[in-house]
């Protein structure tokens, strides 16, 4: 991306901080606002780009919180009539219709980069949040093809992959991979809460797994999910049909709880990335680590100096245990390699 | 544990040949039976024990699916009068209960190892399939002191963790624990299959994790699921109530969504391990990571020679993403000494 005429990011949280920081890094000259001056300043002060004002920005990045978007996207196209304005708010078709009904919807292009970290606000701000991560590029109904087309090279220049869809689409896309996921997780979550005294003490990997974005914080999520309720509580129904359907056929019909079972089966089955691409077979290689300091970066370091590619990595080591098992996924043809290298250093590993 | 009697394991699949070649690795005299004789002779191929009868067993382990363990147990204690006899099926007061009524209840303690991997039946099986992992011990009303004792060592001489419990505790635990998330899981992966164009490339981490388990063989989880349906029925209940409450306040009553998020989050901080223990704090250090051969496993090495006690690693690395991200979860004390060792060696690393 060229140097160019600035860009403004507007909301100096992770996403816009960090955002701003990887324009920078490649030389963008980027100016910052943020309604709350702390945040700004440790912005600034990460390098991320100047607090001064800007009077004609080739971009406009509003980063702020749901809540507020609109207005202040509706306030950035009067103020800077030959900006492109976008955002990076989780939800969109209700943004998306009111820049419509505000007449400048040739230079506004909605965007969600599908990133994100546990920590929030610009000290945990990083240049490379967004690279691999999938970004959805969503237009108005009347977006320019310049708007889009900038939108996007915004995105691809911070390493994210960019996917143009309409704000309809996002939203179911995002209600189904993202916000129904994250309330049934936190609804098995919830059902520990009562649990029985030293029924906790059996959980292995599959609850953690279940209940892992559980723990997220709440507060964002309650704007994300207000704003696209409609679609969440649709599908939320479909999720809360299908378990009435498995409650009925419990103990009763095994046929229709099979036929639930394998449905689970195969749906996990279309999520990419989940079996390493369609023509490849993953393996698990299972490692024994005693629990004393050192073994388990020893078994990084071997793992790593085994040269097998490695597609995932599991650990299920809890403290009060002597021994934890690794699981390391590779693919079929190399789970070989990985367990004699392993093996030949000394640990117990078997497939 | 000494030479002694025998050990008889009956059922030489995953679990059964796995004990029975930890067992003998330890010098045990193990006998192995299969009603598959295909399954035996693979079972004894790889040293796991040897297929004559035996007379007069010191333990019999009943290592067979639960929709025959009943009459397998019972079966064993008429034939073998002098011996202690358990089992490992995942669900356990309906077997308790049958086997209380047989007169012979003083000499049956049920067992349920808490380990399993995606792979079933004897050529998976792994002598170290056991070690760290919870084996839940479940007596009779009437087990002796010394039944008891006996199948806690069995499960501790394989590097196991006891946890003793009545049949009811064990059957509500593994229902909270493992059945009920197990069919969320599935209920969330469900969906997938009807999932719009294009929806499932904005899938990020937190889908796989929650869908993960969705992903198992079916067959077992019928016979598990009928065996404890009241149990998982009235959980599910609880969890589809929790649901409706969630889509009833859904962008109308924010303040009920707040209870039911916070709700989930303080139910996956009870389970143990999650944290590191209730005194450690974990931070996350990211690192990019180009998708070329090679440098996963460098990172991996990179990593373990930092020196620093890795709680987890987690990789979002599609294939047809140039870069991927990787998650280390380390003390939050240790996580400037792996950001400084990795920064150093040349990696992009954030915390």
């Amino acid at each position: 991306m060229n140097a160019g005429r600035p860009v403004l990011v507007i909301g100096c949280g992770l996403i816009g901080t960090s955002l701003a920081l990887a324009l920078s890094e490649q030389g963008r000259v980027v100016h910052l606002a943020d309604a709350v001056q702390a945040n700004l300043e440790l912005a600034v002060s990460r390098g991320a780009g100047s607090p001064d004002p800007v009077a004609d920005p080739e971009i406009v990045v509003v980063a702020v919180p749901p809540s507020v978007v609109t207005d202040v996207v509706r306030e950035a196209l009067e103020r800077y009539p030959r900006a492109v304005i976008t955002d990076v708010t989780s939800v969109k078709a209700g943004l998306i219709a009111a820049i419509e009904q505000s007449g400048h919807g040739d230079r506004f292009v909605g965007g969600h980069p599908m990133a994100g970290k546990e920590r929030s606000g610009p000290m945990a701000a990083a240049a490379r949040l967004f690279e691999g991560r999938p970004w959805a590029i969503v237009p108005t109904s009347t977006s320019t093809d310049g708007a889009v087309a900038t939108v996007t090279r915004l995105a691809e220049s911070v390493g994210a992959v960019p996917r143009r869809m309409d704000a309809a689409t996002h939203d179911r896309a995002v209600a189904l991979v993202s916000h129904v996921p994250h309330l049934a997780s936190v609804a098995v979550a919830g059902l520990l809460n009562n649990a029985p005294d030293g029924a906790l003490e059996l959980a292995g990997p599959g609850l953690r797994d279940v209940t892992r974005i559980a723990g997220s914080e709440t507060g964002l999520w309650i704007d994300i999910l207000s704003g696209n309720a409609a679609e969440v509580a649709r599908l939320l129904g479909l999720l809360r049909d299908s378990i009435d359907s498995a409650i009925a056929s419990l103990g009763v019909d095994p046929a229709s709880l099979t036929q639930f079972l394998d449905a689970g089966r195969s749906g996990s089955e279309l999520i990419p990335g989940r079996h390493g691409g369609a023509t490849e077979t993953l393996a698990v290689v299972y490692v024994s680590v005693e629990d004393r300091p050192g073994e388990l970066p020893r078994l990084m370091a071997d793992t790593g100096e085994s040269g097998v590619d490695i597609k995932d990595v599991r650990i299920d080591h809890e403290l009060d245990r002597q021994v934890g098992q690794v699981e390391i996924s590779v693919l079929e043809t190399a789970a070989d390699t990985l367990v004699e290298t392993l093996a030949s250093r000394g640990w117990a590993v078997h497939r």
